[in-house]
């Protein structure tokens, strides 16, 4: 079948074949080679008609206010070439739905999955484990995908062997996507420099803490590349925000419902820009699962909140603050010139011990990338592997 | 009274004076000139002391895990100065907090504001009210003023006698900020292009969208510079999504559930990414109110939900798109060159009507910017009136 039927830029392996199509008072029922049977409202096939996809943006076209009242097929068939033929009763209007692309989009009875799911950890975590090398990830997809997706579940990975040289991180950034821009610059040197504007510009420790909790719109990932590093201390430490949150979840669900519904003031000012935001420490998605994580002691304004809430709200503070400086929830590694880690900025919390600039130099360059730019690269690679099994039919079964 | 006092890079003119200043068992309560009482927790109080904060940085220091278990005041006083001094039980710690800085900061029975209130229109909003003089907003501070709030009330703002250059819209948006990238570069060209990978570039009408509903971070504002304008039609669209939201919530309450709560599934695909997002077309912020619009029919991949809320959220977007399709929800004008158009992206859906461009040329350049950028310059301009007051302490009864 050469044809790849839904019109967008993806590829649709075909896994298996329909065997017959049949209307009911709602839905077209395909049955498939598997037994499995899809059911498919009239709407929902209609708005996503693949002959109503413009053919050059390949974006769809159809109008949902020009939908006919008690649109229903004509006819349904399965094509010689194995695909949905479906005539409408609006102008017989004509629809050819690829296989592949209709079991892949079918929703009955199946889950909805979002991007992959993370995978909690604690002290017990090895950086070992999440090292990969640049030299591979460039030319082996296998290694660039466990990197990403390393980044993905796990909230870090580290990249060594990367050319130590002031352009490589927007290198190894640009890999994964477009890279964000923020009042600190397009890529920042972390180093102590005069009249600092961030805390991340002296010698003195860092306590576990997001980057920019003070914007509506955390930085996804942090990318940080080491070029140089010959003082005493100054070692990365990371925490999994999402594992803290999990724990106080189970052991004290009161602080966890402040936490997760009391927003706090988060500011972070300087001679020319003001940015505040006011969110919860821990952010939820709609079901609950964990979103994003918002710490940070020194990118605090005073809290506004209401009165009687003060105080508790300084408990749940102090938990949370607490935990995330534990040694039993933090991971520590020496960054050397040439390693590149990555973390997920809104997820992973990250610090960093003291260090003195007279007793060598530390310079690390670093930039942001958002969440969703990782979760495109991701697909990209997905797609690419769906593009060999098609050329390469015979392992369609493997 | 020549010190800052909160350490911050901010300003706090003295409107009133502490009159006054006990403890009780949790709070130090200060009393100022016009009979207000402020009560501040003592965790409060030691949280944001003004003497741990940074010197260079300007960020808070104050390691909360360290906090004394029943910290009390050991003494307050109202110093020579006029400001708040406590010395507090852990080891005589001494704090000064500024008049103007505790009275800002008081949360005792005061409302804890965000940002500006949005103020909703429909086809009766005229654009006529909503311009501003592009040579006068870099001169004047108070018309700066007025454009930067006639976008964070209104949702919309046109600047005229912008300089018709490719550059720019650049200097426009680095007014409010930092220039969001994105796949379709930090700069857009809106004409009509061959083998086009968004329907903005060609010739076809767009029904009413906000751009990029596809990613996590849909952009905030969205700053559009007219270059050449010589086609029939073309005409940009406008309508304010938040009224339109607010319609349904009005009239079809169930819809609005609906709409407010089930996530639909948007995609932007090309051939080297696959950004997708899912979340409900309208967000609400926890407190009910409108946090942003997603709305785009060719920004839609295939709905993924319960097989029973197919039908019914085909019908809650049918209504949705039917009400942004209405003309008593649009507004529509000529743009010109020079003309440089801002709109809450996030907010104001956009739209334009069909041209062919055998009519004439037509060039757009586009950028986008995020809605907290709006939020810091509008912050910093405030900043700036409170300063010229502190400077001209005579004016400030006025």
């Amino acid at each position: 079948m050469n044809w790849t039927g839904s019109g967008d830029f993806d590829t649709y392996p075909v896994d298996h074949e329909i065997t017959g199509a049949t209307v009911d008072e709602r839905t077209v029922r395909v049955n498939w080679d598997d037994g499995h049977v899809s059911r498919f409202h009239f709407v929902w096939l209609r708005d996503n008609c693949p002959d109503c996809i413009h053919p050059e943006t390949r974006e769809p076209m159809f109008d949902i206010t020009l939908l006919q009242e008690d649109l229903s097929p004509r006819s349904v068939d399965v094509t010689p070439e194995g695909g949905l033929q479906v005539v409408w009763s609006d102008n017989e209007h004509c629809s050819h739905y690829h296989p592949g692309w209709l079991r892949h989009h079918c929703y009955t009875n199946s889950a909805n999955g979002q991007n992959s799911e993370p995978v909690l950890w604690d002290s017990t975590a090895s950086i070992e484990l999440h090292r990969f090398s640049w030299t591979d990830i460039v030319v082996d997809k296998a290694v660039e995908t466990s990197w990403l997706q390393s980044i993905a579940t796990n909230g870090y990975a580290l990249a060594y062997d990367v050319p130590v040289t002031p352009d490589s991180v927007a290198e190894v950034a640009e890999r994964i996507g477009v890279i964000r821009d923020t009042n600190f610059g397009r890529f920042w040197d972390v180093t102590t420099r005069p009249d600092p504007n961030s805390a991340a510009y002296t010698g003195i420790k860092l306590p576990p803490h997001t980057d920019l909790p003070t914007r509506e719109y955390q930085p996804g990932l942090q990318v940080l590349h080491c070029l140089t590093n010959t003082v005493d201390g100054g070692a990365p430490v990371l925490v999994d925000g999402f594992r803290v949150a999990d724990e106080i979840r189970e052991r004290h669900p009161n602080i966890f419902q402040l936490l997760t519904t009391v927003p706090w003031d988060f500011g972070n000012r300087s001679r020319t820009s003001d940015y505040r935001w006011r969110a919860p420490m821990i952010g939820l998605n709609a079901d609950g699962s964990f979103e994003e994580i918002r710490a940070g002691r020194f990118l605090r304004v005073p809290l506004r909140a209401q009165f009687d809430l003060v105080e508790p709200l300084y408990d749940a503070y102090r938990l949370f603050e607490s935990l995330s400086c534990d040694p039993r929830f933090q991971i520590t590694f020496r960054l050397e010139p040439g390693e590149c880690l990555i973390f997920d900025n809104r997820r992973v919390l990250h610090g960093r011990e003291a260090f003195s600039s007279e007793t060598g130099e530390r310079h690390l360059r670093g930039c942001y990338v958002d969440r969703d730019e990782l979760h495109s690269a991701i697909r990209i690679l997905e797609r690419s592997r769906r593009i060999q099994r098609v050329r390469q039919p015979d392992s369609k079964q493997g």
